[in-house]
């Protein structure tokens, strides 16, 4: 469902703009590191952050990359949150560290409270 | 509003990622030009498209904006659709194209459609 030519936006370690909706019905946008895996995006979050409360009650998640080079040129991903796998021990943080640069990621101290949220991708825009 | 430490983010031509709500509920991002003029914060774009339908119906606005040599940096503004100018000759295109380099700037074909979004600062946030 990844246009080729808008791959590379996805599986090179851009930041990420994941839009979220509140409980309020305004909207939220934070910068994200992400993975895809080929079907999936995967984030690493707590339980303990807006974020989080705003998928609950909403589960609409939106994440748009643009390329660092050129930046009118990006990809938007609309989809929903799927699952929230917990990573008691930050794990996927490392894991998502190390892909950000960081060779000695060392896991978070809020490990505990760490999930993996999974997004479907539903629609794909950009250019 | 903006803390001085975060001010540079908007002073500079840094592309920004804004997140609408569309009518359904789900959420929306997309790159932005912008600019700030110390009180509000300033898009160009055109009645023709979603993002202008999506604010029609909410007006929440919230624009991300990193830093491209320290992307963890970043400032979050939430606030909400003020007013769209109508810009007719793309003046206002023609001066944000020129501030994001482009120091040849043409007004756009599109121009006829072309309006100024203004967006209120209601809250701040980032890191």
């Amino acid at each position: 469902m990844i246009p080729d030519a808008q791959r590379d936006l996805l599986e090179n370690p851009n930041y990420g703009s994941l839009g979220t909706v509140r409980p309020d019905g305004t909207v939220q946008v934070n910068p994200m590191w992400f993975s895809f895996d080929g079907e999936h995006l995967l984030f690493t979050h707590t339980v303990t952050r807006q974020k989080y409360r705003n998928l609950q009650r909403n589960p609409s998640m939106s994440l748009m990359v643009f390329d660092p080079e050129r930046p009118y040129r990006y990809i938007e991903v609309r989809g929903r949150l799927l699952e929230a796998e917990p990573d008691p021990e930050g794990a996927f943080y490392v894991f998502l560290g190390k892909r950000y640069g960081n060779a000695q990621q060392d896991a978070p101290a809020d490990r505990a409270d760490r999930v993996i949220l999974k997004m479907s991708i539903d629609k794909v825009g950009g250019q």
